[in-house]
């Protein structure tokens, strides 16, 4: 069993594509996670990921803040406490369109997608 | 894609042996998740879940209000902002210690726990 605050673990630059965007991997493989993976995302004021698209899905949750998703759906606006759920291989993007951070959790399957 | 803020799922009551538990179950296989689910619990006042095990991991994060988590090794204190994993077979119990709701994300394998 571990409990630690999110803040222990340091954020690193998202990759590259994105603008103002950190991760913090909270719950990895390396840690003994046999399935998937907690990150959690930081997006700054104007910041966004690429739209893109990769053979997993994403699990979200918003902890704090507003944005949208952009998929070749549409967009779709998104605030604090709402769930998100993106297939794999959906094209998409996330965008902080509110006045301070957007902060949410992703999860991701460790067998698809570690690093 | 989907987005829907979490109050969109009824609760449901936990499992037996679970006191003032309920859980909200926001990404399921039904749903076309392939590998995890996402659950959200609230934990009245002085509630818990039963001292139990299971051959899943938890992965935990805290979003409101603070608690305790009981294994072999001991008891841990969380608050909002905490992670919490749990290794698969690793005896454990939640206890809301606050004042008010007790309330947090905790994801579980699909293949080793569904219903």
């Amino acid at each position: 069993m571990k409990v630690f605050p999110y803040t222990d673990v340091e954020p690193q630059d998202a990759n590259s594509g994105a603008e103002r965007v950190q991760v913090r991997w909270l719950i990895t493989k390396e840690m003994g996670a046999p399935n998937f993976a907690m990150r959690l995302f930081e997006v700054g004021r104007g910041g966004r990921s690429p739209f893109h698209d990769h053979a997993w899905e994403h699990e979200v949750f918003v902890l704090e803040g507003e944005g949208s998703i952009m998929t070749k759906e549409g967009s779709r606006k998104f605030r604090q406490g709402d769930v998100v759920f993106v297939l794999p291989n959906e094209k998409h993007q996330f965008r902080n369109e509110g006045k301070g951070v957007l902060r949410f959790l992703c999860l991701v399957p460790i067998e698809k997608k570690t690093k």
